[in-house]
C-alpha cells in the first residue's frame, strides 16, 4: 500500500473509535464513583487472571524486538513480569481509592438578577494518549481517564502492540464485569506511524492529546497535533548553590538530585554554584559524585578547580542526559544563575540550595519553571511525591495544567446556571 | 517581494517583539498590583488625552477601507468615535479596579517528609491577541494582559492598523508615566496576513495564542497555529422548551435569546419545541419573532403548524446565522433534544425551559457545552453577566479554559516548594 493509503487505513481506525469513545465518553460523564471504582477493581483483577495471556503476548513482542537489534533501554522497558503486572494492577486499585474530581464545585455565585451560577468540574471527554513502547503505561493511562470520566485512545509504541492487546483485553473483560461500556478504553492496532498521525489531527473527535514519552516524541506531537496538546516532561533541571548555603546539605540534594534516578525528567542535568562557595564546594561534590560514576562537564572556572573536567559546550547548558553527566557553572551571583536557568532551562524543576532569605524568595518569584524548590531535591517533581495520588504526566506548558498533573487535571469545568426566568436587559 | 521574502520579514518582526516582550514579561511577572493599577489608569488618560490622534489615524483607516469596498459590518467595527475612545479608557479604569489573579494561592499542603509546596497563581509569560478591524479591542486586551502580569503581542486586522499604531502609542505614554516598560504591550505592524503566520509559529516567544473573530479567523488558527490556542467564540446555541415548560416564560427566554442582540456568539440559532407543546408554543413564538422580523426554517413538523416556513436543511442545524434567522424543530422527548444539541451544537451555551425536575437536571448534565442553562436566556453568556468584571472571550474548547474567560483564565499556576533539605529516598 501506498504512503496515502496506509493514512487512509489510519484515518479510519481513529474515526471509527473516535465515534464511539465519544459515545462512550457522554456514558462515562454521568457514571458515578461507586460504578467507575467497581471497574478499576476489576479491571485489575481481570490483568492478575490473564496474566499468562499477557506474558506470552510479550514474549513475542520482545523476542520480534530483540531480533530487530532495538537497544537495551527499550526492551528493558517492554518487557513485562509478573511483578510489572502487578504493579499494574496495584495502580489501578490506588487510583480507584482516590477522590473522584469529577462533580467538584469551583464555585457558586448568585447574580443581582438571581441567576445562580455554578461552575462544577467535568471531564474532558475524549483523551489521546501518544506513548512508547512501556505496556505499563496502557493500564495506567487507561485507569486515570477512565476514574476522571473520560474515554480513552490509546495509541503505543508498535513494539508493544501484541502486549497493549492482550492488557487491553484484560481491561475490557474488567469494564464489562463492572458493566462499563467497553469503548471507554480503546487502542488503535494500526501498527504503522500512520496512525498516531491520524490520531493528531483528529479534532472532531479527541478533545485533549497527551504525549508520553521521550523529546523526540513530544517534539513531535508538538509539531504536528491539530488537537490541543498537554506537553509533559522534558527536563533540564537544574539547582544552584548560593553563597550562603548550607554546603552538607547542598552536596546532599546535589548527589540524590543527579544520582538517584538519572534517567527521568526530574533528576538534575546542571549544576550552578556561586563563586564565593565555588573554591570549597565544588572539589567536595566533585569527588562524591564522581565515585558515583558521574562524567562532569565544566565552564573555565569549574575546570580551573577541579582536575579533569571536559569543557561544556553550548549545547550541555540546553542537555538533558537522562544520564550520569552533570554540567557545572560557576555564577558570579544569584541573577546569574536565574538568567541562566531561564534561559537554558526547560521550565520544568529548579532549585535553590540557600540560608538567604530574599535570595530564597527571589529564587521563586523570577525562576519561571513548573516547579521551584527551596533546599530540597528536584525529584519531588512527582504526582505520587506532590500527594497527588497518581500522575497521567508533568506538563511544562502553561495551558491548562502545569507540573505533576493528576485526577484534577483530565478534567474541565462547566458553567451551570439556573434560572427562573430571567432574560437580558442590556 | 515574494512570498518567502514576506514571510521572513513577518518573522523577523515576530522574533525581535517575541524577545523583547519575553524580556518584558519577566518584569511583570513580579510587579506589584499598585504599578499596574497606576499603568491602567495613565494609559485611560492617555487614550482621553490623545483622542485626535487617534480619530486623525481611524479616519484615514475609515476612508481607505471604505475606498476599498469594504462591507458595511467591518466599516461599523473598524469607526471610532469620542464615544467609543472614552469606552476604552472605561475599559481600562474598570480593570484596574478588578482584583489582581497573581499570587492567589490555589492549595497549599505538607508532605509526610516536612515539604511545604505551595500552588500558586502566576501569569501565563506571552500572550498573542489575533483580532479583526475591531481598534477597541487593542485597549481591551492590553489591560487585560497587563493586570494578570502578561506582555502581549497584538496582531489586529490590517485595516485598523493606523488606529491600533495611534492607539498604542497613547498605550505606551501611559505605560511610561507608570514607570512600566513599554515593551509590556507590542503591536504588529507588518501589514501582510504572514505577520499572523508567524506569531502562530512563534512557539520559542509566545506561550499562548488567542484569536477574538469570527468562525472564519478561528480556524484558521485553530488549523495553523503551533503555539497554544484557546478556541473562542463560535456559537451555535440552542434553546428547548420542555413539555412542561411555562409558556409564557418561555415566550420571553426565545424573543430575549433571539432577538436582543442577535449577532453575537451567545444569541440562539435553533428553537427546539417538544411536541406535547408545540402546537400551541409554535404558533404563537412564530407570530412574535415575526413581528420583530426573524426569519423561519424549519423542521417538517414545523412547517406543518406554522404557515410559510422555509424548509430547513441539514446545513441550517450547524448554522450560526449571527442575523435574524431561526432554525426551528420539534422533538419528541428530552433524550432527542440532547442528542441533536450533542450533535450540532458548538459547546457555547445551552438552555431549556422546563419546570420538571428530572428534565433540567439530565439537562444540565448530559449536554456537553461550556454554559448550560436552565429557564434563563443564553444571552447571559459573558464575563460581565458572570460577574468577571471583564472578558477576554468566551472559550469553546476544554483545555484550560471554558466559558467566559475573565483575568484569571489568563494566569497560570506554579509550584512554590520549601525545603530544609529533604532528598527522595525512592
Amino acid at each position: 500500500m501506498d504512503v496515502t493509503g496506509l493514512l487512509e487505513k489510519a484515518e479510519q481506525e481513529v474515526a471509527e473509535k473516535g465515534r464511539k469513545a465519544q459515545a462512550a465518553s457522554r456514558q462515562l460523564a454521568v457514571l458515578r464513583s461507586a460504578v467507575k471504582d467497581r471497574a478499576l477493581l476489576a479491571m485489575a483483577d481481570a490483568l492478575l487472571a490473564r496474566q499468562e495471556e499477557i506474558l506470552e503476548a510479550n514474549r513475542k513482542d520482545y523476542e520480534e524486538a530483540a531480533a530487530a537489534g532495538r537497544t537495551g533501554a527499550l526492551l528493558d522497558r517492554l518487557k513485562l513480569t509478573p511483578e510489572r503486572i502487578a504493579g499494574m494492577a496495584r495502580g489501578l486499585r490506588n487510583v480507584a481509592a482516590l477522590p473522584d474530581p469529577v462533580g467538584e464545585g469551583v464555585s457558586r455565585t448568585v447574580r443581582p438578577n438571581g441567576l445562580v451560577i455554578e461552575e462544577v468540574r467535568v471531564p474532558l471527554g475524549v483523551v489521546g494518549i501518544i506513548y512508547e513502547a512501556r505496556p505499563n503505561v496502557t493500564a495506567d493511562a487507561a485507569g486515570l481517564c477512565l476514574k476522571a470520566g473520560n474515554a480513552v485512545i490509546l495509541r503505543g509504541g508498535h513494539e508493544a502492540l501484541r502486549s497493549n492487546m492482550a492488557i487491553v483485553r484484560a481491561l475490557h473483560a474488567g469494564l464489562e464485569a463492572a458493566g462499563v461500556v467497553r469503548e471507554a478504553v480503546q487502542l488503535l492496532e494500526f501498527p504503522g506511524r500512520e496512525s498516531a498521525q491520524a490520531l493528531m489531527r483528529a479534532r472532531e473527535y479527541v478533545d485533549v492529546l497527551i504525549p508520553r514519552g521521550g523529546a523526540g516524541l513530544i517534539q513531535t506531537v508538538v509539531r504536528e497535533a491539530r488537537v490541543p496538546v498537554i506537553e509533559t516532561g522534558v527536563g533540564n533541571c537544574h539547582t544552584f548553590v548560593d553563597a550562603t548555603a548550607d554546603l552538607q546539605m547542598a552536596l546532599n540534594i546535589v548527589i540524590n538530585a543527579k544520582c538517584q534516578r538519572p534517567s527521568v525528567c526530574n533528576a538534575m542535568e546542571t549544576l550552578l554554584v556561586h563563586k564565593d562557595v565555588a573554591a570549597t564546594f565544588l572539589p567536595q561534590v566533585a569527588e562524591a559524585l564522581r565515585e558515583r560514576g558521574v562524567e562532569l562537564r565544566g565552564c573555565p572556572r569549574t575546570q580551573a578547580l577541579v582536575p579533569d573536567v571536559k569543557p561544556a559546550t553550548e549545547e550541555d547548558w540546553y542537555a538533558e542526559y537522562l544520564d550520569l553527566i552533570l554540567a557545572v557553572k560557576v555564577v558570579d551571583s544569584l541573577e546569574e544563575a536565574i538568567a541562566h536557568i531561564n534561559r537554558y532551562g526547560s521550565r520544568h524543576s529548579e532549585a535553590i540550595v540557600t540560608n538567604d532569605y530574599t535570595a530564597a524568595q527571589r529564587f521563586l518569584d523570577e525562576v519561571d519553571a513548573a516547579c521551584v524548590y527551596v533546599n530540597a531535591s528536584t525529584r519531588f517533581s512527582d504526582g505520587e511525591q506532590f500527594g497527588l495520588g497518581a500522575e497521567i504526566g508533568i506538563s511544562t506548558q502553561k495551558l491548562h495544567a502545569r507540573g505533576p498533573m493528576g485526577l484534577r487535571e483530565l478534567t474541565t469545568v462547566k458553567f451551570r446556571v439556573y434560572g427562573n426566568g430571567q432574560v437580558r436587559e442590556s
